[in-house]
């Protein structure tokens, strides 16, 4: 089944589910962040048809998740290298960790936990940084659109439910 | 294509990829927190056949980030209600749209931004909230799997870089 492509979408969470392209890809990056390297390693892990893998690892290269390095032992191996771009999406990896621990593990003692390391606290939710290098709650926030010509009235509601999903054309 | 069901897998995010699903399901999410409710809303914003959307809307009910409640102005209609589980994913969709937001515009002046309300600086990345409200950096944290049966002699490495995709069997 093939999805309509969410590419041009306005929507960031649009467009970042159409880049990152399958569930799939997230455990690829997943594997990455706990020191997997190469095609082998992922395949293993994942165990996922090599050339579904392989064409997996082809989008996440093209579009500048992973980049491709000289094996570091030095044998004809290529490897997979998250760029600063993909060492970005452990925000995501980390936010679905926390929600699965805390919401699909019900009960279960075998059940994986985080917590604050200094304190035991456990870890519940996300917070947000600033480029100031501060945390703020998600009632601290704005999001803003840009701006939309003025040519006709605005239709009050129905821009206001969607304030990302960006309506109207551009401007020029 | 089918996908190997992660339902059981140990590793958190591993069954949060198969709990929600498809990439759809979290658009739909999406939409729910900008305010749309009803099986025509998340068509029309979404665009996805209607048996596709309504198999996707059954499954969210059936694993309890949706519940049904009839329409809130008293017609036949029925509404689709984040649960505090749905709710609760409101951190992946943001750490969604907070990653699009910066690595998915590339200097596209229509793009739009989040940033800290009393200060206007740009989010960046995110934090993590800890039970007793504090928010913490990501150094902050300790991952806990919990205790496997020290029946055989650990083979080190392998399970060091697998502190969270929990490895072997349960204790009886």
């Amino acid at each position: 089944m093939k999805r309509k492509s969410l590419e041009a979408a306005t929507c960031p969470v649009a467009r970042s589910l159409d880049t990152i392209g399958e569930w799939w890809s997230l455990l690829i990056v997943r594997d990455a962040f706990l020191g997997k390297r190469r095609f082998g390693e992922f395949h293993k892990s994942i165990g996922l048809a090599k050339n579904i893998l392989a064409a997996r690892l082809r989008k996440l290269v093209a579009c500048g998740i992973f980049r491709l390095e000289p094996a570091s032992d030095g044998s004809a191996y290529e490897e997979y290298v998250l760029t600063e771009k993909g060492r970005a999406l452990g925000m995501v990896v980390m936010s679905l960790r926390v929600w699965g621990t805390r919401w699909l593990f019900d009960g279960d003692p075998q059940a994986p936990t985080v917590r604050e390391r200094a304190t035991g606290e456990a870890i519940v939710g996300l917070g947000f940084r600033t480029s100031g290098g501060r945390l703020v709650t998600p009632a601290d926030l704005e999001f803003v659109s840009p701006p939309t010509p003025p040519a006709r009235p605005q239709r009050g509601r129905r821009r206001a439910h969607r304030p990302l999903a960006l309506q109207g054309g551009r401007s020029r």
